[in-house]
């Protein structure tokens, strides 16, 4: 009975300080990744910034290695769960997707296991196996989006719908990747705003590009102004 | 006298094959990226599929790393070759953009070392040290055709130009890394061409989009021919 019940306690505890010891890791590894590269960066400093022995790094992960794919999951399971939560306000499927660029670029900015996930997945040559399913599910997030976007009103019926599929996701990437390089992320938001609008005309239907950009600018103007307050 | 004719041919000669080297280990460094990725590849796996011992490697690189910096070098140095040549036509302004995206999409497909030159290029995790250049460049050559473009009635006089500057370079990388991971480079004219015909609408004049659009069927028409011609 007395085993019983204390067996009850301790193991949350532990779940609980095992998990903190993860997030404490990643986080380590984001920031170092982030100044050094992941080349540059070895095991033994991650664990140290951690403040973890390498026993107890070892514990939760085979290696470096698999700390960087543990990143990539963490951030598109995030992505997932914010997608999730955009998507449940049921908006038209334009608005939808302008709220889901915009909270992207806001979590790239604010939450360095998003920044480091999403840059570890667009490596190529860092990761020549690196995850299709990323790219796949923007992409068909995207084509959803936009066929709904149809029947909202807001997308011609006309647009040509795959190949826009096709390059609004990569454009993103590409922009986030320029906006790392050039600023550290500080004109995330603002050029992925721009993006958007540039967008805009290839697919709104006739008559509507206005209100769409108006929508774009107030959605982005929002994240901008949380940023702010943080 | 001897010595001074003797002395005209051999260098000549060994510069020759000093240069060959070179390239044999940009070439087997290339390769070896594409399929392994930089951090999977080791020096003397480069200098073995070079056909080199690693004391040539030595006496050409000072290491891996500088491998891949001369690449990134060296794509840059044969893009802007390239850019001069088809600046060189004296082309209307959009004209021209849509013709370098086309042959920078063109030299990905068919030349190893660019290929491998602008990937490492884009890899901020890999080195974080990545240079801005590039993409300054890129920027700064983009605002540069589309003002021409104003002059030659092209681009609408109302047209965001800087905020365009800014992201078509940026699009056109993230469009290469969806198109490498998803297709190893097969798509990649398609995509672009799709690209460049979606970003049309955000900045021609009025009456002018569709006469672009037909510039770009035919000029990514005429590479997709050279491609099915090598």
């Amino acid at each position: 009975m007395v085993g019983n019940a204390s067996a009850l306690v301790p193991p949350d505890r532990e779940q609980e300080r095992a998990k903190r010891t993860q997030h404490e890791i990643l986080l380590a590894a984001a920031s170092l990744f982030a100044s050094r590269g992941y080349r540059g960066t070895r095991l033994v400093d991650i664990a140290s910034q951690a403040g973890v022995t390498t026993g107890a790094f070892y514990f939760n992960f085979k290696g470096k290695k698999e700390v960087a794919h543990y990143m990539v999951q963490e951030q598109h399971r995030l992505s997932s769960e914010r997608a999730q939560e955009i998507m449940g306000r049921e908006l038209p499927g334009v608005i939808t997707l302008m709220h889901l660029s915009a909270s992207m670029g806001y979590d790239i900015i604010t939450d360095p296991i998003v920044r480091a996930g999403t840059a570890l997945s667009s490596e190529t040559q860092l990761f020549p196996e690196v995850d299709r399913r990323p790219w796949e599910d923007w992409i068909n997030a995207v084509r959803g989006f936009l066929l709904r976007g149809v029947e909202d009103g807001d997308v011609s019926s006309t647009a040509n719908i795959d190949a826009l599929a096709h390059l609004i996701g990569p454009a993103f990437a590409g922009v986030r990747i320029a906006s790392a390089v050039l600023t550290q992320y500080e004109d995330l938001l603002e050029r992925l705003q721009d993006l958007t609008e540039a967008l805009i005309p290839a697919f709104a239907a006739p008559g509507r590009a206005e209100h769409l950009i108006e929508a774009t600018r107030s959605i982005f103007s929002e994240y901008r102004e949380r940023l702010a307050l943080r």
